[in-house]
């Protein structure tokens, strides 16, 4: 069961309104790496964990980062207290409160659609979805998932930080960030506490695909590195001799039994696309008589689209 | 730029048509952790990365993503041509097609609306979004997202192995498990062939944060581990005692001119919530002469809803 | 800041393990009316409410909502535990794996894809959205808004527990039914607590609109009922005659510039469609020379499609 | 059977062309509290409902809501007249038009995604949808929902009359904003001919847990009003020791056959977080030879991230 | 298979970096007729389709389409180039990166959240979703949908050259839009190969109604033109008169069984609504003693909100 | 402004109850080619139409699909009629209600979330959104989505005729479907009613890139057809020999100042990807002291994965 203490985690100190800035700082709020997605990684994967250590573990952080999401959110409330009572009360001419809600961001929707409050939008206005959260039920995957989360999470507000100079703004973020990195070591603990944590889940993988590197992407810049080169792995260079992977056809095949294979020939040659005719189309009829938009006569070679911007003008 | 050959990375050969197995496959064509979540997050980072090395590792993985992608479609394919084709050709009884395209998953949506293409959804029907795609832009974030990512598919690869026993589709499953270990092998030796990856970015955290643990979640099953015991953590189990975190006094404020504070006050006023009185409510218009349903009478001290549901069944 | 105590609200006895049932619950897990909905919906109006008294109202409901969500989704990985274990291990056979995951609702994807923890989707494998939550910032519309929210998240548990006989999940759910009721009459009381809560906001409707009724839908089936007729409605059942309402032209108009204007008049020129001629179109095109699909000779009069169709499959 | 005459139900005349004004609108045209979301709700209602009268109100004010969605979709498609034609024939420069799409709101998107026609996106360019209508079939809360929805309507259109200063916009929008205060007192009429409707649905609440107050958000600012206190509520203060509310545990608990149980605990041994040791880390090798970055040597005992933030740019 | 060669399809030359731009581009990255867009539909269709005629053409256009989100993704990173390096390293003053940032479009969410890469979002930031993607398996629609899709992504590109002056960037998209109409017209050849490709599908429509035209928008500019009017037509202008359309009672009607018709008795006389009475609200509870806010004293027969906003003000 | 006649536009009979059919049908209530998004794609281009024939058309189109929407959520409600009224009064034992409820297609998010009613979400639950409207604001474009728009519509009613044997519902959608058909025609005729409506637009193309078919899928299964062969075109074979097709460089770059280009490289160094040091990684410390999981030894040649299974569960 969780409690709340309306103290917060750390004291906010907003130096003066600024809907657009927080409209920005929503990214940690609402944003696919906040403090909502946050909270639900950990506290969706504890309720289906385990064991012991690692449910505590994920329990004590998914309520760490509710108070976080409370911290943002009460950042975001503050910068938006002017604008919101302004809007509400119409105190000010309409000309004045139009600037004042299109300063920057999205902070005209934050303003009308959700009255000021620190609504679950990233800084585009896009809502929450739970699409953010990558929980697998697998703790060597969760667990390095969380990591990857938290050095996202990082980032964000180290941006963020680095876009403003309230000093209680840059203060109250630097915290929650200081946090992120705490929470990424735990996690790290936590997955180098499995012994055999690589690769993750029951099943090996097959050996002759597990140290084969297959260099797709070829041509000028092509770079050897750890990743691709040495001992461990065999470089595939010559992609058609080797394809595919397998040494079979290379095609994809299912065994129809003979009634259903009548049926798949009937719809085959229902919608034959014959080859052999040069049909009138529907652009052949919509290209007009002088079908003049694309001759070689009003473009010449004009090889770059400047000149035919021009030339079009010109019609 | 990209080219293709009409071979497959890996020969498919699947024994039968059973549209419900292609619609649980889905998940690893349009699922989030599926085959092109996978090919957007590297070509993305690819196109935006500004070393020379990992931008050739990302393309390389990337290109052979959409190969992936394209093993699993067809499989995908071959597993509803039947359907495919009885319901274009409408070649079964009403009833049995209504069987065939019921048969579980969401293959009825997937012969209805996608006419047993494989289309990109997961395995509940739902579109596949970019806001599966989590790359951030920074270099040991990213990679530590890839890490993740292709944990999390390997596990959704070695579940899907688990269901079926159809020995063509569980090799190619197979092949594309392992090369997912494959590609974790690589972005691990990238990520550690930069130096120094630890905190991600270039902002150190804030020293007293940074080796902080919060025991948020108390009670019976408070645990120890290395996530949360030892030299390097200094934990914190008194809450109330610490809270908040920087000595202040842990609310949120912000400094407002006279003007905006006035019509903040005047907001309020408007609004004011008055404790003292005790209104009736709309609640108490719908309650209802008897307001029977929630009376003592009727209901007792009946401790659990069953005994309410009878009782209700009974009124 | 919130803490937390590893004991439930409710204590969660499950009788046994049953997957399909536990994707049904989600719905009050991560569904538009469930208990991620209700926390956040109170969480973010109290970060952002001037009125002390709402304030902690608000506070007070989020933070046991989130112990609502901890219950549900307890007993959502419950039901859950066992094929977790079974997919993880391998543990069956293949086709009865997929028996077993493949047993109703979207318990496939809550498997594959989420490995059987509880995932913030609906029953629909839908994920949650923000978009949900639909808080305005303004007090008499957000009270509002969340009674009929209280009342709808009492309706759906109520339809739960209808179609379970598992007594434990049976009382937990009369719980967590139960506490909405309370909930909705907290939020009454409030809404009524302010002085003149009616209209919403600040700005008076104008008088002549406010009480007119546009009896749109007419035909057999016209009823009269208090909502629409009475001292204090004026009916408006003419309605080319009263067309528009504000006794103008009805029309929709600009005033452009003139450089505009003529610009306006350029692209409806170009892209004029010619009236008086009857062109050839690609569906003349594409109907072929017999175009026989939908000739009078081969339907008849054929009134309904039962023939149409017979007739088509004799083609 | 629907019908339109090409009369709108409120003149339209807007002083100028204005884009970005345009696309702060679109609120009221595909925003979720927009006429599209208010005349969908009330149609499916409609569609689904038993009671003829409710029905019939339900047929009314859904067409109305489409007559309005008309209305402020010619709103936005008058003000977005200009920079339609000009952006289609390309007459002006290609700063200036750049600067004209770029005006404000998200009038970008909707100039150069949908052409200056009116879309069905909010105020930030997200996409209507139909999560954002919340009809549950059940006609206590439907109307409910319907009085909270109206009343959000009317707080949009009071915020957009707020910041336009054009006569011709003000006035439609006032007739619109007056027209969801009829509606909600249309609605208000139907709930309360209800005779007996609340709770809504058809179960009761267990006694016990119905009057029950939960105060889970205590310390300062800890308030009394009738939405806790008073005669018909049971307060809870001491949160601890009346934990859980049914007395039982608090645990969350499944019956496993003894198959199950095993593999269960084979899946626990398997991944097994062993808090004995103290493994080296991910991070560890990360954080480089010197681990510099959060030494207590570089940062001192800097309390706030500006002197962090000052010290790291000195690096 | 997959391969890539690092040289791009088109060379890119950017004059000088502009996030804004960027973000505007990104239409044609992850916007809804975008280049994505394009290749998933085509690579979608390949792989479901049966004749190897339209199978060779989708994939070699599906593989081209690559090509392009390649270019159209490389153009948004090069404008991208310096303000990702600035935020990174933190090289300017939080006030001219916060300019820098919020120069226009959504480039600072861009920058914030996807750190100055190309990020498959529209360019008002919302996540590509392949509910963009229309395919249904069936050629004749498919190719219907594919024609519409060039065209659309076509003048999309028309508009993105028409506001900007960079001439690397003006060529690169001339290019990128002239291969749509090249496309269109290939998808175009391909549907008109079908011999019999309208109406679509298998099934004929039923006779009379596939000639009816149901003018059910009237009054002043209804108009004539080829789509309603000759002999192909016919037209119905009396819509009263002629419902239903099959000569039915124009309901909506089910048969139940004796059993299931009393339990939707019990529930439709459990929620009636009382027509006959004249409840008082919720409505009426709130507008308060002086119900003031809308009587006709205060605002007289204000037509328009103008003054009705006045007279609010001076209350 | 619209009207509403209760009669249907076609008689709707329903021979009994079924909500697993009702589920299915959705996808043309709310799914992406359903009733709604026809209805609003004519309606949102109606509005923003210059021309008058064509604002004619969209709206008589438009509101005839809001009649069609009518006639097929009016099946689904009647579909739904029974399990909406046993659920409400729970007339039925629970698990009877549990198989009900449960008998296909999304059913069982149909009823408990949606109360039977017809929900705007396609035959998967996923909630209608507008990003199905793909309404760009050019008539040429326009009117070709629309006519795809609807042969989409027309095939998936097809599809719905061929799964159903109800007589009363296989008629009603007999007419809707053919009513498409009647609307496709009508769509051709007013784009080909335009003079010139090849290409899309104003711009022309590039002369050199509009015939040129680049043939980037090769190998065996490549055929000709008029689509890439033939006068009209000239094709590319030799893809690396072409690239890029403007004769450059094929890189992209962009000008940037000193100050910026001395950022870009601070931000490379610190990033640096050292490719010559083979590092220890987090996997190579995750793979354990035997490292045995993929180890050659354990799993031999094994060459399919049903060998590596049967190994690793003899592990």
């Amino acid at each position: 069961m969780f409690m709340h203490n309306k103290r917060l985690q750390y004291t906010v100190r907003v130096a003066e309104p600024n809907p657009a800035l927080a409209s920005l700082l929503l990214e940690q709020f609402g944003g696919p790496d906040g403090e909502l997605a946050a909270a639900m990684r950990y506290f969706t994967q504890g309720l289906g964990e385990f064991d012991p250590g690692r449910k505590d573990l994920l329990l004590d952080i998914a309520t760490e980062e509710l108070s976080h999401l409370e911290v943002i959110g009460s950042i975001v409330a503050m910068l938006n207290k002017g604008v919101k009572a302004q809007l509400s009360e119409a105190a000010m001419e309409e000309a004045d409160l139009y600037m004042a809600i299109n300063a920057g961001g999205d902070s005209h929707t934050q303003s009308l659609l959700y009255g000021g409050g620190p609504a679950l939008t990233n800084s585009s206005g896009v809502p929450w979805t739970a699409a953010y959260v990558d929980t697998k039920g697998d703790p060597t995957c969760d667990l390095r998932s969380n990591i990857a989360a938290e050095s996202r999470a990082k980032i964000v507000y180290e941006r963020l930080i680095n876009i403003t100079d309230d000093p209680g703004i840059k203060e109250a973020l630097g915290f929650l960030m200081t946090r992120e990195i705490a929470h990424q070591k735990s996690f790290e603990k936590a997955l180098y506490s499995i012994e055999d944590n690589f690769p993750p889940g029951k099943l090996p993988g097959i050996v002759k695909y597990a140290n084969m590197y297959v260099n797709t992407s070829q041509g000028e810049g092509d770079m050897e590195g750890p990743w691709n080169t040495g001992e461990q792995w065999e470089r595939v260079d010559d992609l058609n001799a080797t394809l595919p992977a397998d040494g079979g056809d290379g095609l994809a095949s299912v065994t129809l039994d003979e009634k259903t294979d009548a049926v798949v020939k009937k719809l085959a040659a229902r919608t034959l696309s014959d080859p052999a005719q040069d049909p009138e189309t529907g652009a052949d009829l919509g290209a007009g008589p002088g079908a003049g938009k694309i001759s070689e006569e009003d473009l010449g070679g004009a090889k770059d689209i400047a000149d035919a911007t021009a030339q079009a003008k010109a019609i």
